[in-house]
Parts: structure tokens; C-alpha cells; sequence
């Protein structure tokens, strides 16, 4: 079955669009920890499993490879000292991967409250670190 | 200079070692959040960087290759549903991987107290983890 991330992938759902190339995609998190938390997720149309390490290897190095890349565009995009990465993956039923801009390890408390961030921002962010992205890829 | 982790690599301080190859290290966080909970380096002896994606393609395509064996070892030894990722980075100036096996997303949280767990325990699990290790990989 097609998960909200699918749709997401393929427009029938919004989303405050970062980057993709062949095989994943990213865009802002709309319950971000901090600004610019972003996911990276594999396009995939009906995930055989949510869970990353059941990837296989050349999905899983593309996922990660994508993430690093877009991981520096949101580096320069951010005030942050450094790009935090979280993979739970209990929540969606969808590979994913959290991109969390941090200045401190408290930062990706996942517990902690989430951020509440216009949609005006929300897009502006997202339009910030999408110029980033076509920069340096 | 050297750090904790690389003396560590070296041998020149004792940890319960689960597995390494070429260019990485991994071993139990003596800290840990859950039973199993594991950390992935790079074997860099004067790390440049403490940042994951400040590694170049290379070295950190090695790494996440090593984190995803691993992963599987640690699955095969501990229940859990699976094994979560963590990469902030703050605490040691040497890149590391945290491999974190959980039943719920909570599991993940970094404040939660650490375990207490007997170097007994340890050492078993160690064991454990890096028997199913050499036999899949």
C-alpha cells in the first residue's frame, strides 16, 4: 500500500520539497525538532519494509550518499554547528531518515517539543536549502 | 591527537570489541541505552573531523557499509524489533556511528538513563554480537 510518504514522493500530498535525484527524496519535516529537520527517503512506491538496514545495499548506499548531500546544503543553509542523523523509523511505515540541524546534543531529544514554524517559514527554509542543494549537486 | 576511540582501535585502552575491517571499529558503548547498544568508527588515528559528513565519499560510504553489517549482527543477537541510528557527535572529536537496538521509538531518546550492566553482561554480549557477525560476514 502506498504510504504518506509515496504520495508525498509522487505530488498527490504536499510537501515542503528540498531535493531528490533517482531513487530518493527530501523535504522538510513538518513536526521539525529544529529548523530545517529534514527526511531523506528512498522512493520507493510500496516499501517492502519500513526499516533502513532491509534496504539492499545499493539502495542503502544511495540513501545515504543522497543524505550526505543534502545534509552539506542544509550545513549552509542553517545557523547549526553540525547535521545530526536519527533513524527510529516507528512512526511511517516508510524508510526514512532524519536530517536534524543541531547546536547542541540535546537538540535531538526526540522527545523534545516540536518546533512551531509558519508555513511562510517552513517554505522559505525549504526554498533555502533547495538553492543550496542545486549549488553543489 | 589522539582520542578515546582510537586508542581504543589500538588497543592501548580495553573495550568490548564486536567487530572491525579495513578502515573501521566497532565496539559496545559502555554507556549504553539498551543491551547491545553499539558504536561504529571510522579507524581514523588523528581524525581531521569529528563531523560524519565532513568524511570524504570514501570513507564514509565504508563506514555506513560496516554500520549496516553490524546492524544485522546486532539484530541476530538482541531481541528487539530493530536497530536504530544515532550520529550527533558532540561528546568524543572522532566520527561515530551509535547502533541502538529498540522496541520503541522512545528507546532512542539520548537523555533516558543509561543502563547498568555488568561487565559480565557486556562481555556476553560482545560475544554474542560478534560471533553472529563472523558468521555472516
Amino acid at each position: 500500500m502506498a504510504t504518506i510518504f509515496t504520495k508525498i514522493i509522487n505530488g498527490e500530498i504536499p510537501c515542503y520539497k528540498i531535493a531528490e535525484d533517482e531513487n530518493n527524496f527530501a523535504f522538510l519535516d513538518i513536526n521539525p525538532l529544529t529548523e530545517g529537520h529534514t527526511l531523506v527517503v528512498p522512493k520507493l512506491q510500496e516499501p517492502e519494509s519500513d526499516y533502513l538496514f532491509d534496504l539492499d545495499d545499493a539502495a542503502y548506499l544511495s540513501l545515504m550518499s543522497f543524505a550526505k548531500k543534502v545534509a552539506k546544503a542544509i550545513s549552509e543553509t542553517i545557523d547549526c554547528k553540525r547535521v545530526g542523523v536519527a533513524v527510529m523509523g516507528m512512526e511511517v511505515p516508510h524508510v526514512h531518515v532524519h536530517l536534524i540541524p543541531i547546536n547542541k546534543e540535546s537538540d535531538m531529544v526526540i522527545s523534545n517539543p516540536k518546533k512551531n514554524i509558519s508555513a511562510e517559514e517552513m517554505n522559505a527554509i525549504a526554498k533555502g536549502i533547495a538553492s543550496n542543494y542545486k549549488k553543489f549537486f
